[in-house]
């Protein structure tokens, strides 16, 4: 049986605390004792003071070997290169571009137990996925900007016919595979945008509709960014699977997870044609590390999704059943009464949810 | 006494309905018949249509002579150039940067009788304003993009130091007339930006930070974009005054908008040296045009706005009243049990709220 080498980057903040529950669920699969061998990584803000790089290239290569990334968190603010920008998430934005993992999978569902913030929202009523860009857009410009003597400064934002086609290909055939937005059942793409003001949008649009007429079986729907939030809040049940560029994609994702509960909630895969690499969308918290009390579903889930992409990968059904398992121990976990940490409500430190998702990875004897 | 000329321009979609609404409560104020005149200009994308300018230059003109401008809406996805951007909008994009309209004041407020669409909000806890930076960002791209072929496209996102200085000012200037945030009462501006990924953004903070030592009276504050929607979310209370750069300022104002009730809800005064220019912060809205169901609250909030910035600048108590008696006038018709449109839950249509805008101008005898 193969055995799948993962390489583990916990990086700053929480993101240590939150990477070592994954892993905690991960080892607690049963049978799986030696499906796995972790290889842990440095990068991050930490990193960058103690080394002088946030992304060494030991981690990298280690990255590039691995069959699957986890990883935590990375990013302390104060932490910063000359230009102003942060040291940290340097290794999580370069490994994107440096591995061509250009398809972010943001899955967004309200899950029994979890009270949304919104008013009057239950179960059932939010469930669609968000499928970011993550190689070109308005984040192909970090470290590339301008900054003339502090008088002004300029970022640019490019979108490539290549880059859009991808990834509204992973959209519709996601749509696909999946059975409708909830409040109708129909299969629909949403396009996130600002068509309306610029030539970069307007072209996404338009390459857009091209990759649509591909798929008649799934409706293509329009947004506008800024109408997109007030939606998303209105009417989350209207979705299927959004499509959009990088910087709008960072936004409505964290947006999104505060719907269905907290910024701690949402699951992020990213996914280039050789590499995975798995995260929760949130960042790395500095003011909460070290307290164990961070949210990590987020990670857990995340974890999961790993499990299933090296499942459908590998064709390895172990995996498949692993990736259940871990989601049956949250959706237990979440319906418990001890299974909400602060930011849901509850009271709950991130070691008490690893044991009750460890506890209920498989369903009472 | 001085007879102020108000250019009007209706615009697309909606405009025309919620604009005549504010013009009606306008022309109700007891005491000012002849304190205006008003003018009306064509603009929009069935003027680009009829004309073939969705912006001539008599309205340009007539903008440029008035002592202040009203607004509706502008823009009709599919009435588009030929690099697939709107027409229509192109009114009130141009007039920002034409007439140096670097303030974009979009003040967010739950009031009695609206229900949030967050959870377990009440009136009270929501009451901060958004400081949209207006002439610059990644607006100033709007016609300046590239579209090579349709292989790749770029948009540039520019700030300069004068720019984001004058509005940092407007920012802190405005937290100090203030009464601070709901939640612990201090005077505080949030900088929203993603300065730990992009040279602009940490230029904006920096400059940010050069500005707020000036004031040191008001808290200095930081959110990254993608995390102030989740903020505006889970703690909006938090908020008093935040300052942020013209695309973030667009998507993070229309969701600030639902917090408070519906997309209809958001007045806007968008400030340069020497004009004003009022609309509501949401777009046209064509597929519900010319059925009377709009909300118009977000105009007339933005007439009260004009009335207030042009008694102001005048030293004209009357208008300082007037604005104060429109503002009672909308509280009234909110509390009222036929005050709500179908996007707050309610049935009115458009002008039943007019009527009860106006019936309320005045305390009841
Ligand atoms: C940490 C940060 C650089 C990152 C981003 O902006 O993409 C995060 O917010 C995310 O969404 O993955
Ligand atoms: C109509 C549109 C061009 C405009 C914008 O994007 O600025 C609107 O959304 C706004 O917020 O004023």
């Amino acid at each position: 049986m193969k055995t799948y080498e993962i390489a583990v980057v916990h990086g700053d903040g929480i993101g240590r605390e939150v990477c070592q529950s994954a892993l905690s669920v991960i080892q607690a699969l049963p049978g799986l004792t030696d499906a796995f061998t972790f290889k842990e990584y440095p990068a991050g803000a930490d990193e960058y003071l103690r080394s002088g790089s946030a992304f060494p290239d030991a981690t990298y290569e280690g990255c590039r070997r691995a069959d699957a990334i986890l990883h935590g968190a990375t990013g302390i603010p104060g932490v910063t290169y000359p230009d102003g920008t942060e040291t940290g998430i340097e290794f999580g934005l370069q490994l994107r571009f440096r591995l061509d993992l250009y398809a972010n999978i943001r899955p967004i569902k309200l899950r029994p137990g979890i009270q949304s913030k919104l008013r009057d929202r239950k179960p059932g009523d939010i469930d669609y996925v968000i499928v970011r860009e993550n190689t070109e857009g308005l984040y192909a410009a970090r470290g590339n900007g301008v900054n003339l003597r502090d008088e002004m400064a300029a970022d640019t934002l490019v979108v490539t016919r290549k880059g859009i086609e991808r990834i509204c290909r992973t959209a519709f055939e996601l749509s696909r595979r999946r059975s409708g937005a909830p409040g109708d059942g129909k299969r629909r793409v949403t396009v996130c945008d600002k068509a309306n003001v610029l030539r970069t949008y307007a072209f996404f649009r338009k390459v857009f509709n091209e990759v649509a007429e591909q798929y008649p079986d799934v409706e293509a729907d329009y947004a506008y960014a800024d109408a997109m939030t007030c939606h998303l809040v209105e009417r989350p049940e209207h979705y299927d699977v959004i499509v959009t560029e990088n910087m709008f994609g960072d936004i409505i994702s964290d947006l999104a997870a505060v719907t269905v509960g907290s910024m701690g909630m949402s699951p992020s895969a990213e996914i280039g044609k050789e590499h995975g690499f798995f995260q929760a969308a949130h960042g790395s918290a500095p003011t909460i590390a070290g307290q164990n009390i961070a949210n990590p579903y987020g990670t857990i889930l995340s974890g999961a999704a790993m499990l299933e992409w090296l499942g459908e990968r590998h064709g390895d059904q172990r995996l498949l059943l692993a990736a259940a398992a871990v989601e049956r121990g949250v959706s237990a976990a979440m319906r418990s009464p001890h299974g909400l940490t602060r930011d849901l409500g509850g009271a709950a430190r991130t070691s008490d949810i690893t044991e009750l998702v460890i506890g209920n990875l498989l369903p009472a004897a």
